[in-house]
């Protein structure tokens, strides 16, 4: 009886303690990150069949939910269905291939972002610049090692495109007093060169600078020395992934080091860098190419407030809710040195460079650039290329036009090399986009291959011996050691 | 006996079930989305007494908690100390008085930024701009009655900012082929006008356009009608506030309408713009001056065409994050219609107005622009003026530099007037600043009124009437009645 009584005593104040903590856990839950989170939540459980995604922001279905944006070659309500024939893209550098890596990392990269988060035009002191990110740039170049900046300004940008043009405008002769100058500083990249260095600079038409082409025809031209050059220097290159040095020198040349993908995804990392001005973007670091943020290292600090003065008259800087998610996003990347990304990002490239490597390496009318293996000073040993493009040749007398013939031939869109300053049988294709995109490249530009005279006649004599080995000519491809060989081309990057 | 068994019973069955709801609330709150709630709620929850902020990516104090940033005129840890004699800055326009409302609408316009939200450079279709948003921004305006947007293009731009330079460049008449303009397009705006259009037309130094100055004077040339113009049109003007029509006419002139003053906080709203390209801003509209986000609506599909290239070779669109987040804040404005955000804007404008105007007519050394009553479609009556700015003059024949004047004599620093145009006699007072920028704006203001001798000559008769009253002159201020009366200027705003 005394048991029992001291039984219920007990369940009782449980119960009391139960209560207490659940009301608790309620009250917790109902404050003002409440709704965003459950609204976050339900879009990211929107299945779309690992071809597409739902966003908070996409139009809205007859259920009032946002609808699934497939990737492109897919449709249908959960993006299920392959589109037949579709036209592969392979233009864009758009960095998909990182999705993967935030998805795993969810808890870590995602952020609340207050209503009234850092409403004002200036951070304290009238900078448009948060302090604390500028210290987490920093800290990254110091753990990757390839950037030097100590003692340098860095100035943030819309992405490489903003950074580029302001600069160019920082540097060209003409900047300061109203008087136009008598000779414009002339704008010079090595063929081939990334096509907005072109496009951006006459679409601008400035009196202080005009775009003069190839660095490498300057070189020759006797008046280098008397004029004012810009020589926009890439490394790695875009479009052909090499790593690249200033061609001109002397004291009327500036230059600009493009270092976008100057990251462990993409090349080795000999050593830091340590130009007057470089240019990185968030785009080819993280992935997040929609954010539009870039940074510039910059050892002169005349050219670093002019690059400030472009910022404030073309912009006012960059968004302050950007600039709190890459703060976040770089935070990420550091948890363990940067090792985990870094890692996911190089192998993922350097495994979709050897699969289309060999490939072509089954062809006699389609080249890739050649690139060397290369010591890294980051993961401390010798490794394989990962470039972000395959810079490919016609190698056909005939095939003059390459974009044409991977067009027709095989439906890939690429980018034309006659953009890049090159000829016209060069194309660029892109590596660094979703796996489905490059799946997809990767299945036509085999079926392209093995329509090769010599791959034909293989394939013929293999389909022969294949015949008089099993008897059934027909039923050869269900041999599974023979379908397992075929498809070997075709499987999922081994590591993701 | 059985009662008490039953009672156990019971108790038991209850704390399963408690059990159970906990396990279950806990495993709820284990999401991805917790860290960051957690983190932001953490954040959010620093006291800065009601003088500054504590923002997410705020630098770290000893503690690793992001510290106060205190208002000017405020310092100290949780910014409780005002600083003495510290100079009031009412140069920006910066809209800080819009604050208040969004920390009090906390749940509905904070969002979950997830790591992985729209990593791609594009929308779906390639477009840079989200269709979901451009939906919300017409039903703005069809609500608030402000633009027609029927028919029009709708696009983004890094605030107003980028995308006057972007219809600048747009309208000018030498936008396609390579061949240099004989005659650059000639950029006016009327005496005064905004700074930034002289500075950044002439800071770009492009060939297609350059600046001219006021469009008055041009109205008088004779050669207005076979040359091209741009004509900048600011409606509220800024800095003083007038609703204004284009000045220039006939089919060698082109306009652009800077409309980011024209929403109910700032004045009545007569009809609908219906121009042919307009500029709006979110700084003005919602106060969050830092995501720099604006929007054009364009009439001709060339010029459309012209402004997406700009857009594109300047920046690559706006950051998907400032979109998704302009998104929200939009969806927050437009419950209950707009009602509630306008009438809280409208209100603290009016209201700070109010204070100022009964300061300055006290005085005969300053005055202030004249600004009418007038039917406001949007609240459906007629209504007071709420401005911006003040429009300071200095009426003295040597106070020839009006900034000067209140620079030395009440530590105030405003906006020079020969930056808008005009004579040095003008200064633009910022009016949309915080309310302790407001509020010590005020006392300044009032001070230097008080000092001006009529003022000293009411002020010596009261004092004499005071002490004849009360008989113990120096001791007049501490009656009740005569406090609150001095006071009542210094009151802070009644509706906030």
């Amino acid at each position: 009886m005394a048991k029992q009584t001291l039984l219920l005593c007990c369940s009782l104040i449980l119960n009391l303690l139960l209560i207490n903590l659940f009301m608790h856990g309620e009250l917790e839950r109902s404050n003002w990150t409440k709704t965003a989170a459950v609204e976050a939540e339900a879009v990211a459980s929107i299945s779309c069949s690992g071809h597409g995604r739902a966003f908070l922001d996409g139009l809205l279905g007859v259920d009032g939910k946002p609808v699934c944006e497939c990737n492109s070659c897919f449709k249908g309500p959960d993006c299920s269905d392959p589109i037949p024939n579709c036209e592969v893209d392979a233009d864009s550098g758009d960095p998909m291939f990182l999705e993967p890596f935030w998805l795993k990392h969810a808890a870590s990269s995602s952020l609340v972002l207050p209503g009234w988060h850092r409403m004002s035009y200036e951070f304290e002191g009238g900078s448009l610049i948060s302090e604390e990110l500028k210290n987490h740039i920093r800290r990254l170049h110091s753990v990757v090692g390839n950037a030097n900046t100590d003692g340098r300004f860095i100035i943030f940008g819309a992405g490489a495109t903003q950074l580029l043009n302001a600069a160019v405008h920082a540097l060209s002769s003409d900047h300061d007093g109203d008087a136009p100058s008598s000779s414009p500083s002339r704008v010079v990249a090595s063929i081939p060169y990334y096509p907005v260095y072109r496009e951006q600079t006459e679409f601008f038409k400035s009196e202080a600078y005009r775009f003069h082409g190839d660095t490498m025809s300057m070189k020759n031209e006797m008046d280098y020395l008397s004029s004012n050059y810009i020589e926009l220097v890439t490394s790695p290159n875009n479009p052909d992934g090499q790593l690249k040095k200033a061609v001109l020198g002397g004291a009327s040349v500036k230059t600009i080091h493009d270092l976008a993908y100057y990251w462990p995804h993409f090349t080795a990392i000999p050593a830091p860098a340590d130009e007057d001005l470089m240019i990185f973007t968030v785009s080819k670091l993280t992935g997040h190419a929609g954010s539009r943020f870039g940074w510039a290292i910059v050892k002169d600090e005349a050219i670093y407030q002019r690059m400030l003065t472009y910022m404030s008259l073309s912009t006012y800087g960059v968004p302050r809710e950007t600039q709190l998610r890459v703060l976040k996003l770089l935070k990420a990347v550091l948890e363990g040195e940067g090792k985990e990304m870094f890692e996911f990002g190089y192998k993922t490239m350097a495994n979709r460079w050897r699969k289309l490597r060999k490939i072509f390496s089954a062809s006699r009318r389609f080249s890739l650039q050649d690139l060397d293996h290369q010591y890294c000073s980051f993961s401390k040993k010798i490794r394989g290329p990962s470039p972000a493009f395959a810079w490919m040749k016609c190698e056909r007398e005939e095939d003059k036009e390459c974009f044409q013939v991977v067009k027709s031939a095989a439906n890939v869109s690429g980018r034309h090399g006659s953009l890049f300053g090159s000829e016209s049988r060069y194309v660029r294709l892109s590596l660094v986009k979703s796996q489905d995109d490059f799946n997809l490249l990767l299945e036509r530009m085999e079926a392209l291959v093995q329509q090769e005279p010599h791959n034909k006649k293989i394939q013929q004599e293999n389909e022969r011996n294949a015949s008089m080995t099993f008897g059934v000519g027909h039923h050869f491809l269900q041999h599974p050691d023979l379908v397992s060989y075929i498809n070997s081309y075709k499987s999922m990057d081994e590591d993701m």
